[in-house]
């Protein structure tokens, strides 16, 4: 928390709805307290009010723009991030992410991964992310503890699982519970004094299941009950994949017809505050019913690319009226950075158009109609700001720049000496910034802000 | 040219063939004149002989491997790269493409264009580039220059269109077959001198019809007969999306039934020194005549996803027998390096075996079949090198580490402090190589030779 006041002059690029790359040039952009206090065309306004500021005068080839929101990663996987990527889920899970997640029964162990992570995702100009760490809850702190030091905002779940676990990686209902409350009072208490000026708390505790099949109906109907009692935000894995849709069902066959939305609505847990990685097999009812409820997903386009055999149909949710954001889903997926996640969900929105034809003779494939794109940069960059804050329902307060709103903020030079592309003079703002979300990377990120605070 | 001889003395990391990633731990790789003279355990052998040698110990987070042959770049694209990814293909060609192929009229502009692109496919550890220039006989002349001056090897066609293109953009048929016969004789008097011993020339001329539309039969016929006359590489593209299957089909549907590669065939450019970009809507019969002829495609799965409508199907035609490698596809795809373009062949890969369902109502999705993920990182990785290799019909050379082969190769370390992920001393060398693979950059890239000279 700083009282630092900030005069940004220059190029401000956000996207305030999904297919609008707002670039607004020789503005100001004030930030006090926080908060965004003044944007405007320079020309109406004399700079010398703002001399008791921080002045930062961008150049041709900088802008800012909103943070990203990463909506789901599980912080204990950055361990194996990058690697394991060719094995099958089931040895996945049993061979590195379960003993990875073990290990962080040592708090040590948990400090230095934890603070290797946040470091590595604020570089990133990740500035909001939603993260599951494990079922310790001496761990979960420390993670809380490490966002906090370092500015980033975070929305922090301790796992749940009381079944379907191996024997070293288990909790019973009653640990469950009583830790994840204890994470909540933790977590608040925390927050307590950083509450000044109208500031939103910086870190917020998740309720987080893991996924149904880890969980029994009696620690999930708790977890509802805990949810609507502090009023906290909620997470886990819908329609993830396939089997994971057929083991509910062999699961809990009587309980909303097997189905992970019903049941996530039976236990309580179906929330405007809830998250859910993945939604792959969701029916167009279930959209409809998370709709209703005011949840959304967190689509994860390398994790599903790797393991799902599927994709979020984010274009047929969304206009479905479903919140989606996207999210790195550490360590299923090796990107730590939202750029790459961002570029797959354009890979991933393609495939939806895919030809199919005939290889067996050389027939001519169908033609197939001519449509728009409609999930291109602009629309994956919303997803990866706006889109990620609605899903997470503080749009009122990030992912965008409005005054009133948070400064959650990068700021990216494109004429960077050891930058990853080439840009020419007579490249337009627009252009630049394209270049950088699709070849750019961490290098051009010059600044990172979150609530005003530059943390990075 | 150099006489440098070097000694590496660590771990030496390459694909023998798909599924095989080789790992030689505490080896010596001597390379002498260009070409590796010996691969040994260390134990073996007296480093006292060395010593008129330039020394290099590789450290535990450092390993040399192949470097990387990229099959597919239209150079003048680069000016766009990175930009115009959201437009539909005609409006791609019209407004932005053609405009920026016909600046190359100008020697000046496209020196400074293409010096920019090799020096950056050089940095990001592209050894190898098979390049399209433009029609342009003096820009592809610099072209050549300038791969010669920074020591990279490449194949370059001029590229030939005598119609359907823009006013502004187009040769007769009598132009396009003296530039590329002018070109051809250039390119071989550059390379006299070099083929000292024993070493391959390291610039190379291609036969580069664009594509079918914009090349009369007759054009075509006569480029068949130089390629014949030079015997040396041709390059097109091929069943690249279904607007361009039945635009063939159209124009020219007496000649082997309007099929590409049969008009291929009948105009002799069907040969074992071709390489075709794209490949997506190949009948099978047509992989097997292409088999049985020796050529080879290029896929490039990042232009493959944007624009295309499909994929390469790799496995399927490497079961046939083709040999495939990758492309960047600069400036229909963004990526100058093939780090992103071998994770687009892991994602295209994995889309073969998406589950469909019924999205109408609650019913469970079919069961996959567990297949394993046949396209790894590691098959990626071979497809980089040695499969560009093989493509190219200069495996016998470059591709991997083999005594007698040519050292084209990087040397890699992941324990630089700007990389983009972490890693902990633990991690073997394997992990750290699907570590580099998946979440590394050229910020990785300590040091790239070609022939065995240092040219990054
Ligand atoms: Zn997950
Ligand atoms: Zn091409």
């Amino acid at each position: 928390m700083t009282d630092q006041k900030y005069v940004f002059y220059g190029t401000i690029i956000d996207t305030p709805d999904p297919s609008t790359l707002r670039i607004r040039k020789e503005h100001i952009c004030v930030v006090n307290k926080g908060r965004i206090e003044l944007i405007q065309p320079f020309a109406n306004r004399n700079l010398d009010e703002h001399q008791d500021v921080t002045f930062i005068h961008l150049s041709e080839s900088q802008f800012i723009c909103p943070g990203f929101v990463d909506l789901h990663c599980h912080a204990p996987q950055y361990r194996q991030a990058g690697s394991a990527t060719e094995v099958p889920l089931l040895e996945w899970l049993r061979k590195f992410t379960f003993p990875n997640e073990a290990r962080c029964s040592d708090p040590l162990y948990a400090r230095d991964l934890y603070t290797k992570l946040v470091s590595r995702l604020l570089r990133n100009g990740t500035t909001t992310t939603q993260y599951f760490a494990t079922i310790h809850l001496e761990a979960t702190k420390i993670l809380a503890e490490i966002c906090q030091e370092k500015g980033q905002r975070a929305y922090i779940g301790k796992v749940c699982a009381d079944q379907n676990s191996p024997d070293f990686y288990v909790e019973t209902t009653d640990e469950s519970i009583r830790n994840t409350e204890e994470l909540i009072h933790y977590v608040h208490q925390m927050q307590k004094g950083r509450d000044v000026a109208g500031m939103n708390a910086l870190i917020h505790p998740v309720i987080t299941p893991r996924f149904i099949p880890t969980c029994s109906i009696n620690l999930l109907s708790q977890l509802g009950q805990l949810a609507k009692k502090h009023d906290v935000h909620v997470q886990s894995h819908i329609a993830e994949t396939a089997d994971e849709v057929a083991f509910v069902h062999d699961l809990y066959p009587s309980i909303g017809n097997g189905r992970d939305v019903a049941i996530f609505r039976e236990t309580g847990l179906l929330t405007s505050k809830a998250v859910f990685a993945h939604g792959i097999y969701l029916a167009d009812n279930e959209v409809d019913e998370m709709v209703a409820s005011g949840s959304a997903v967190a689509s994860c386009p390398i994790a599903n690319f790797l393991f799902s055999k599927g994709l979020t149909a984010i274009e047929h949710c969304t206009k479905r009226g479903l919140n989606v954001g996207l999210g790195t889903d550490i360590g299923g997926a090796y990107a730590s950075s939202m750029l790459p996640v961002m570029r797959a969900a354009v890979f991933a929105h393609r495939t939806m158009d895919f030809v199919s034809f005939d290889r067996s003779h050389a027939a001519l494939p169908c033609f197939p109609e001519h449509k728009d794109a409609v999930i291109d940069f602009k629309f994956a960059y919303y997803l990866a700001t706006l889109g990620g804050a609605r899903a997470l329902n503080i749009d009122s307060q990030i992912g965008s720049f409005e005054v009133e709103k948070q400064f959650d903020a990068l700021l990216i030079d494109c004429n960077v000496e050891s930058q990853a592309f080439d840009y020419w003079k007579d490249d337009e703002m627009d252009i630049l910034f394209e270049k950088w979300m699709n070849a750019g990377d961490d290098r051009n990120i010059a600044g990172v802000w979150v609530q005003g605070v530059k943390v990075g």
